[in-house]
């Protein structure tokens, strides 16, 4: 039996969706223990009565931390919180795995310190799985390391290809560094020096990865620092958002466009759910000594559930020993 | 009288739309001449007789820099080149601003080279204009620069300022730093020691800017690496470029969907328009001795036009000197 620790007070929509996903994950994970961690008055009350899943359980936890607060104090002072009491129950061994909503920050940290780095990595990495084919493709990191040198970038090419592979089920994945033209020489110090790092290693290593080519689906695993893979995230997310909702607006705005949106709502829905990152779950902290799967902060039900599900994929190839061991061969 | 030197074979669409769009600029810009730099046969063979407007002139070029060559060496070998025939126009005093849409990097390599840098600017940045606010916002540097130290880009802030002030008429520019969180604390060592320097100053320096923040227009002059902003500004691109082009392919989808499409393809248009980079022409190329235009490579006759009204523009307002200036009070 696998036991799954769920931030219950993280998110922004906490604790009502994180609680539903749990329930949800629960009903379908039969075989699986999901322990909710949070305030268990507050949680129970959001049950009602009868549909409280046998494998759920609640673990208490008294404090909460924001999504705003800054992570390393937040994390040093707030022993008792949902988030960091989470962790700490697989530290103690009576946890598996740990998904959170809340501030990734304080994960990441928390994470680092009470979990530990696997044997060999510097880094840890945040994998998104970005919708732009059938099965994903990998940017790593999106935010745990933003300050990189190029071994941290070869590690992350090496987990996102472990990743992928096992639990994407892509044969060979084919990586690229994020950057700002194709050819060899472009980019900066960073970039390049990572280039000829990979260049002869035995990774599928395929060139240089520009925003375009994350989109058309050329590489499964693309790297960069945190701090860029954040920047293309954001970037990607927001505009997306922006468009989308013009084109809401636009529907709107006369009779004329309201019949024309009418008529394409469920074409537009199609598109919508195509790009939607909650049906991928969560992205995972790749780096760690387990798995730990940090959601995105407005993540519902379905988001919570699926990235339950995740966490319960990757304890079943167990990543982390994966990675250890493609690190020794 | 000013004189505006143009690259008449840089772009994806040269030289048919950049001696188009010159014809248009000549014919709107009356008192100025405008220099045709390119092969002068085909140039001419573009222009139907009795069309030639008096103000322009064709300056001969044998050599073309393709968009794909290596910026360093097309500069270094290809000096018959209409892109560095074109820049050393000013420098040898018969031309006063340079447009080209041809390759960025050897652009900037050879006005580096040519035009020399403008007195204690120690790297010229890209400033693309983004469609965000009604003037526009200016994010500073999308590629001239991509290495960059906490100097530089207090230098790209200081120059983003006096051009959003003299060129975009905004009083008090706020100025961000492109980062993935907006706390004091949050970012990489660049943005955070860039943060501390910028504090004290007397610039308008508003804090951290995140995507989402470029997008709703907090800030007129967003500051950034050149390799961070290259990524952020092609992110954006590609996938508004991906949902509008989801768009057009669902309207042709079914019958249905094609007659919504019918209703809403002027709204469509309007949402199309109102982010499309063409209108505001072209980048200026901050910190070297002359106004220096990039137009986007795939431009056509419309972004020519506006690209060399810039210039113009520029000439007029003499940002240059202001920014050496600037810099000495």
């Amino acid at each position: 039996m696998r036991r799954i620790a769920v931030d219950g007070m993280g998110g922004d929509f906490a604790p009502q969706e994180i609680v539903a996903g749990a329930i949800e994950a629960a009903l379908k994970l039969k075989d699986e223990e999901i322990i909710l961690v949070g305030n268990p008055k507050k949680i129970k009350g959001l049950i009602a009565f009868g549909d409280f899943p046998s494998n759920l359980k609640i673990h208490p936890a008294s404090e909460i931390i924001s999504m705003e607060a800054h992570p390393f104090s937040a994390v040093r002072l707030k022993r008792n919180s949902s988030l960091v009491k989470g962790i700490r129950l697989i530290k103690q061994g009576e946890a598996d795995a740990f998904v959170s909503a809340g501030n990734t920050g304080a994960v990441v940290i928390a994470s680092i310190l009470h979990l530990g780095r696997i044997t060999n990595i510097d880094r840890p990495g945040i994998a998104a799985l970005l919708p732009f084919s059938e099965k994903g493709v990998v940017l790593i990191d999106v935010g745990a390391t933003v300050d990189c040198n190029q071994l941290n970038l070869w590690q992350f090419a090496l987990m996102g290809t472990i990743f992928t592979r096992k639990i994407l089920a892509y044969s060979s994945p084919r990586i690229g560094i994020l950057n700002i033209g194709k050819e060899k020489e472009k980019g900066n110090k960073l970039t390049k020096s990572t280039f000829k790092l990979l260049e002869p290693t035995t990774l599928n290593f395929q060139g240089n990865c520009e925003p375009e080519d994350l989109i058309s689906g050329k590489f499964e695993v693309v790297i960069a620092d945190g701090f860029t893979g954040n920047i293309c995230l954001k970037a990607m997310e927001d505009i997306y958002k922006l468009v989308i909702g013009e084109i809401k607006k636009t529907c709107n705005s006369s009779f004329k466009a309201k019949t024309g949106g009418l008529l394409l709502k469920s074409f537009f829905r199609e598109i919508k759910e195509k790009y939607d990152p909650d049906q991928f779950g969560g992205m995972p902290l790749l780096g760690v000594n387990a798995p730990v799967i940090i959601a995105h902060g407005r993540s519902k039900k379905e988001a919570i559930k699926n990235a339950i599900l995740q966490a319960e994929k990757m304890l079943e190839v167990d990543v982390a020993s994966l990675i250890e061991k493609g690190l020794r061969s």
